[in-house]
């Protein structure tokens, strides 16, 4: 049984949704992805679930091939700036490619968003799997894979270095003696690394959580790596209970063998439910997803993932091709689990691109079902908690009114929030700032 | 007469405030730059008065001689975000770098925060003083005063092409077809220019207001230059009357010398308002503030203009010191001022060094006192609005219940919100998207 007492639970806020054609279903708003009241709504239906957090996925490269949420969409640190102000308990976690951007600034702005929401933020670290954000970004090329994970290793030393500039007491605002702060407690970085020089101080003070807490979304070598060395949570994404179990021991015994214990990084499967009142009721509602489609929507969809490779030149109904090493870079390990299913499950490449586009997972069926599987998962050590994402329209509120008061009936999800900060929810520690540390142990 | 029916108001959102010793008056919460109900507060007074907007500055360098407001505070696109949730017509206009930034992120963002507020985004261009932020950029060198500016206008003309990505109808969202866009209203800008190389399209659709406002804060050739070429307004620190109708002409002539009429490009004098109920009450606050600091505090106040320059080595009550051309770069506009005042006026260095950290400006007095000088500015055509500063803590609110209602009385300014976003407030045009406008003019 994982160390926890609780499951934890976090949703996905995607507007019209992660497929190519959730839009067109009749019940959802096809401009969700650019209305912020929608998101208003799912945070607070959410807090109101007691959840953890509430994710936001992201990028940095459009084209005309694109997944339609991804068009036209909310950047996260605003998004999640304007919920801070919507919301008072759940956490608020956004994506942030390490590959395109400042640690100055990045660093900055979570821990503001740290502040104006009273400790709730969290990062979810990206390397950015896709070539095209390159063109965007003033570089003649994206950096190789491997690469981008040694920037991104650095660019988290440099963050949580900056995060640590002011000691938790060095602001003493005697307003007598005139001394606003203690010169002895703030700290200049002067990181001068492969990568990035960067000297502080930041201009801003610790948070109520002492930092924004770090999710790591990647799921190679190089990325279970990063994430056993410095992550307290990973997104992943396990289909099966086998594989999640793998990938979870997997990560806990990196992570001990970087010194830290299994329970300082938590292990988060993404995936998508469909709740009905019966099974069949269910079963129906993900056939109506699956059809709305068609079939040249998920070759685009699966093209995405290999570089947008064009997957029209081959026959439908014969197996899926092979690719050799192609597109294994970006989304390395997404790829390699398409090709190794492909394989081992002897697909189409129609099957594999419906599969693809509307995965057919474990938590499609009745509330009870759903709550089972998730139990089950948790006491298999498949998983620390879960991020939902509902694969219908109306699908979360139907999950936070009918599934999360079974897992509370259970014993196995919290009825009140016991903390107002995101690390109180996720039952992490407190990080000792670095130099009031050095000082104690001196 | 200015060509706007009513004159213009945005206030200063700035924490613990904009002097060295502010945060030691008894009425002031010393940690204010770092509470986020102080700004809900502060912006909501502002919006109950029907002000244009709220505007914060900003800075990417501290050091323990930066007045305390800087050392621990919000990144302003994530507070205005927050703050676009907490309001529902005030404009939101926040600061940001050209100098350290991506032109592919700060148009997202800024967008975003424009969508999230429904059209109710301002940018304040700068492009840096202090050369203390290459430290914390990876960057050997901050690049020269002339250098900056030319940086600025290429980043300005890539983020305003990245906002015209989409046309206005570009998203057609039909179900029963399945076409979310056209593509031929999708447009890639492909800039390659001497700094920067960027793509596109941006992965958001032009806003209610079609994009951000943007002011720009310069006030050298350079920087006047800029903002008559392409800003939509120009924040100034003019301090007389003359200067300020001066300053005004000359940036609404250089911008006719552009080809643009004079009321696209509307002129804001920040001032420092005291209210009192008597000129002997304002004097008496304005004292009091005055006398907050000690004089070493308003020397390092000063240096901060000059490049942290020591002025505790020249005697205090002599002529201030021939610097020559030192400090020229950074605040050039300010410090070019700060020594012709001094040669022409006679100042000692003690002086010289209170003048700066306390302002006297024309805007101490009774409500009609300060509300003849604001009609004043504006009819002598020195100013299309101003962005009120408080000198005193509890004084915005007294601006707001006292001032604000005799300018309405005189018919200067609105009694209610005609429109909903900061275009509309500003009464500037509706900028067609430049494919759309290509389309039709062929
Ligand atoms: C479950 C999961 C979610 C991810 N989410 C994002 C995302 O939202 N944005 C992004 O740019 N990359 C995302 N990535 C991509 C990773 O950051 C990484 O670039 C990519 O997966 C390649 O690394 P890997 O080979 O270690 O998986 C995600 C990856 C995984 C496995
Ligand atoms: C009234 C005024 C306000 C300014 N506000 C800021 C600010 O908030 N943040 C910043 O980095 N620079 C600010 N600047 C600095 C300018 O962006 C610019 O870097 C500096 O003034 C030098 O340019 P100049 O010589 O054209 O004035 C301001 C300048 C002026 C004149």
């Amino acid at each position: 049984m994982a160390q926890n007492r609780y499951l934890k639970l976090g949703t996905f806020l995607q507007g019209v949704g992660s497929s190519m054609s959730l839009w067109r279903h009749p019940e959802v708003e096809a401009d969700a992805s650019i209305r912020f009241p929608l998101y208003v709504d799912l945070a607070r239906k959410a807090e109101a679930g007691k959840f953890d957090f509430v994710f936001i996925a992201d990028g940095l490269h459009i084209n005309e091939n694109s997944i339609p949420h991804f068009l036209n969409r909310f950047e996260p640190l605003t998004l999640l700036s304007a919920l801070a102000a919507a919301t008072s308990q759940i956490g608020l976690v956004g994506t942030l490619s390490t590959s395109y951007s400042e640690p100055f600034t990045v660093a900055r702005q979570f821990s503001s968003l740290d502040h104006i929401s009273g400790g709730r933020a969290g990062w979810n670290v990206v390397t950015s799997p896709s070539d095209g954000a390159a063109a965007n970004f003033n570089k003649g090329r994206h950096p190789a894979h491997d690469d981008r994970y040694r920037i991104a290793e650095e660019y988290l030393e440099v963050a949580t270095g900056l995060w640590d500039s002011w000691e938790d007491d060095a602001f003493i605002r005697d307003k007598t003696s005139g001394v606003f702060f203690d010169p002895a407690k703030l700290h200049r970085l002067n990181h001068k690394g492969e990568f990035f020089s960067v000297q502080g101080p930041l201009n801003i003070a610790r948070s109520k959580q002492g930092r924004p807490i770090i999710f790591q979304a990647g799921s190679s070598e190089a990325g279970r790596n990063l994430a056993a060395k410095t992550a307290d949570a990973v997104f992943t994404g396990q289909e099966t209970l086998e594989e999640a179990r793998a990938f979870y021991k997997d990560v806990k015994t990196r992570a001990q063998a970087y010194g830290r214990s299994p329970g300082e990084v938590l292990i988060f499967p993404g995936i998508s439910v469909i709740v009905g009142r019966t099974a069949e009721e269910a079963e129906r509602k993900y056939e109506e997803i699956a059809g709305l489609g068609s079939i040249h929507d998920a070759l685009t969809y699966l093209s995405r993932f290999f570089g947008y490779h064009d997957f029209t030149q081959y026959p439908l109904d014969e197996p899926f091709p092979e690719l050799g090493d192609f597109g294994s870079d970006g989304f390395r390990s997404t790829t390699d689990k398409i090709k190794k299913d492909a394989k081992e499950l002897h697909l189409t490449l129609r099957q594999v691109a419906l599969r693809a586009s509307t995965p057919r997972t474990a938590f499609i069926g009745t509330p009870e079902h759903i709550a089972d599987q998730l139990e089950e998962w948790f006491r298999e050590e498949a998983a620390d908690g879960f991020i939902i994402g509902s694969g219908v329209p109306g699908g979360f509120h139907d999950f936070v009114d009918q599934v999360v008061p079974l897992l509370q009936q259970r014993g196995l999800y919290r009825n009140e929030y016991e903390e107002d900060t995101l690390r109180g929810h996720l039952g992490l520690a407190y990080p000792e700032n670095r130099y009031t540390k050095q000082k104690i142990t001196n």
